[in-house]
């Protein structure tokens, strides 16, 4: 089966370009496959992303996605430990994994004559990989390393967990990715194994190849390598539990003593893209823009940095990348002297502004003209085109959904802009952080 | 194997009476049984208690363990549709059931000669289940309506789930024993059958015989009845995903227009009664009796409602028989124009002056005398001690440790309870919630 997608961006001559170049097909063995041609350097990206991320991990065992990820770096019954990536490395190209809530993904960068190793080399660790026990026990310390670097020292980071335990009452976004530690120290051969055992096969894969290649030849290495790999044919239903009704706004008050610049957050639950169905989860990625985007004419940034000056930092964020209902957030880091609620309020009026006087028209051309540049620029990384076509089809979408999500964001209107926040801004589905050090002459009680 | 433990209360001469006359035995397929003496009325109590409750239940399926406690009183492959209850009320008895997060459990009270006859028909539903699909859809219809009239239309309960909701980050006691609406909706024939094959065997219940009978003739009928069951060897590891550190306060703000009286909800996260290890809990039990208990000289009532005036009621509450963290609770309904922020600041207040001013020993000592006398009182009712044994059992605890609960609660020193209340009262281990009305001029934004 071979599907060619292409489309011109015609609404912007000034930038036109070509839209990716992208060839999709399947194996017989259920393995999705993406090809995205790009002939300007002579190098390719390969990626083999899983449909389990942390949002799938059992009960308890919170982490066992990303220890496993970690896993596949060691032995196959073919491949000694570590010698995968040292065999990138002497043919001149760079490898790695990352994992998220819905998604693990692997990769390397590679000149193209050397797509058929890598290939032949991932193909081997879906099937054959080889945990032994020296290797669960290293690699479970690495993991509780990495925890210490990225979490347990940071406040922020720990602040950023609480937000999302807080926010989700019933799904497992509330669970941090790299695991609550206590879970991650009782990992061990068994649950890495299980994991494996459940999600690792082809066809709860889907392969990305980017680059300087021929789609054909793509497909032949493909049949070769990830074709003759059996499919499960008990994975399981991508089933998670479900957020119920989100009834009562939640507080999280975060003090540590290592906090030096005290500041807020807020986050609603929102609804993610949805196949066929991207246009509220558009119209929030243009509010975020409008709220709290990078550039300089940003709601927050003007009232909050501006006119008020009580805050010296806003931003807002969305990704609609999501399985299930992802979240929308925005941060307010006060001036120096600004308490925590005083810049709560400015934030709230802020906000309620914003929905009364409606959308600039001005700022949401500008916005879009940015959004089509942003997606230009991208053009050059053939990893970051990689990345979000891994990202969508692990994540609900399609290759069709990634290629019309373009033109959806700029049919984005003011009042699509403005019907999205109205159903977003709902008390009873946020919660409102505030990160600070202790007074100093604190109380026992709160 | 057969032990007898027989306790004097020795220490309250007034009311001086016997403990529990109490014969614990196991059977050979391990289903453990307690039976308690009351010769004053020729009447038994007969309970059946599973290890499994709404926190043992699958993710996403929340509600199936109460579901499935209605689905018993459906069909067997020996009774009819609701044929167990018609004979015990033939016989003059009643029956019930009941489930929450740690077990699920089945009565009947009966003349002390019907035991066998409700034995039979106990043992007949622990094996031979029949679940038909009209009986799935009628009970589904019923657990939902159930909801609808104990939680939807009660805004207080409400919000004591979403206070649990904030509670809990990882464990299953964050979500409601009825379950959440939207899985109770997808419960099916499956999902009841599957809790039932799981956890009903055995090997994972206990029987709880009380009232005027004679213990080698309970276990004679228990081994006649129960005995020949096989036990399930897949019976799985009580395994519970445990809190991670509880690193920031939380606040829930739940507004609904038919609340009438708001009022202030704070609870700290707490520890249980372990085997052999009740110390801390008895300390906090007499905690929750000094600050909130029903007597008038509570300390919260004495500050909050008599001196100050700032509230119309107030309580405390915690228990200890649960397997994992518990929770420990106050309530502050404030005065009439009174508002929230002010009655939690008084609260504060009044718990900071208490940590400061210690137990007021002489109201130490009438806790305890009403705690004994509680005890005692209590043992009128059959029915309430067989609760207790098989709250215990199917929590965690032993038959000894039970017995030890009331010397324990009497040994706890002024000290305990205020090093109890140190350890207990963190900020970042608490959920505070407010209960109101909206405003009637409430905006878009919070």
């Amino acid at each position: 089966m071979l599907r060619l997608f292409a489309a011109l961006l015609t609404t912007l001559p000034a930038l036109a370009q070509a839209e990716d170049l992208v060839t999709a097909f399947t194996l017989d063995n259920g393995m999705e496959a993406v090809v995205i041609e790009d002939h300007r350097a002579p190098a390719v990206v390969h990626m083999v992303w899983y449909r389990s991320g942390s949002a799938d991990e059992p009960p308890g065992s919170s982490g066992v996605a990303h220890f496993l990820e970690h896993l596949l770096f060691k032995q196959t019954e073919n491949l000694g430990p570590g010698e995968l990536s040292a065999t990138v490395a002497a043919n001149g190209g760079s490898d790695n994994a990352f994992t998220s809530y819905d998604y693990t993904a692997y990769f390397q960068r590679i000149a193209a004559d050397r797509l058929e190793l890598v290939m032949s080399m991932e193909a081997d660790r879906m099937e054959n990989l080889l945990l032994v026990e020296d290797d669960i026990a290293t690699e479970r310390d690495v993991i509780l390393e990495e925890r210490n670097q990225r979490t347990e020292t940071s406040p922020g980071a720990l602040f950023q967990e609480q937000l999302r335990a807080a926010q989700y009452l019933n799904h497992r976004y509330g669970l941090p990715v790299i695991g609550w530690r206590h879970e991650m120290e009782a990992l061990d051969m068994d649950d890495a194994q299980t994991f494996y055992d459940t999600f690792y096969a082809p066809n709860n894969a889907v392969l990305i190849v980017a680059g300087d290649v021929d789609p054909a030849e793509v497909q032949r290495l493909a049949e070769t390598y990830y074709g003759v790999i059996p499919a499960n044919p008990d994975i399981p239903e991508r089933f998670r539990p479900e957020e119920p009704p989100q009834r009562a706004e939640r507080r999280v008050i975060f003090e540590d003593p290592r906090v030096a610049q005290p500041y807020l957050a807020r986050t609603y639950l929102a609804p993610e893209r949805d196949p066929g169905d991207q246009e509220a989860a558009a119209a929030l990625t243009v509010l975020a823009e409008l709220l709290g985007g990078s550039n300089f004419t940003s709601v927050l940034n003007d009232k909050l940095q501006f006119e008020e000056q009580i805050a010296v930092y806003t931003t807002a964020y969305y990704s609609g990348v999501s399985l299930d209902d992802s979240t929308f957030g925005m941060v307010v880091v006060p001036s120096e002297g600004v308490a925590l609620d005083e810049a709560e309020a400015k934030l709230d009026e802020a906000l309620a502004e914003f929905l009364e006087d409606g959308v600039n028209s001005e700022q949401l051309e500008r916005i879009k003209m940015q959004l089509r540049a942003g997606q230009i620029y991208e053009r050059d990384s053939v990893q970051s085109a990689a990345r979000r076509y891994g990202a969508a089809l692990t994540s609900g979408l399609t290759v069709e959904d990634v290629q019309a999500w373009p033109d959806i964001l700029q049919a984005v209107t003011e009042d699509d802009v403005i019907a999205a926040a109205s159903a977003l801004f709902r008390p009873e589905a946020s919660v409102t952080g505030w990160l600070r050090a202790p007074e100093t002459d604190q109380e026992v009680i709160q």
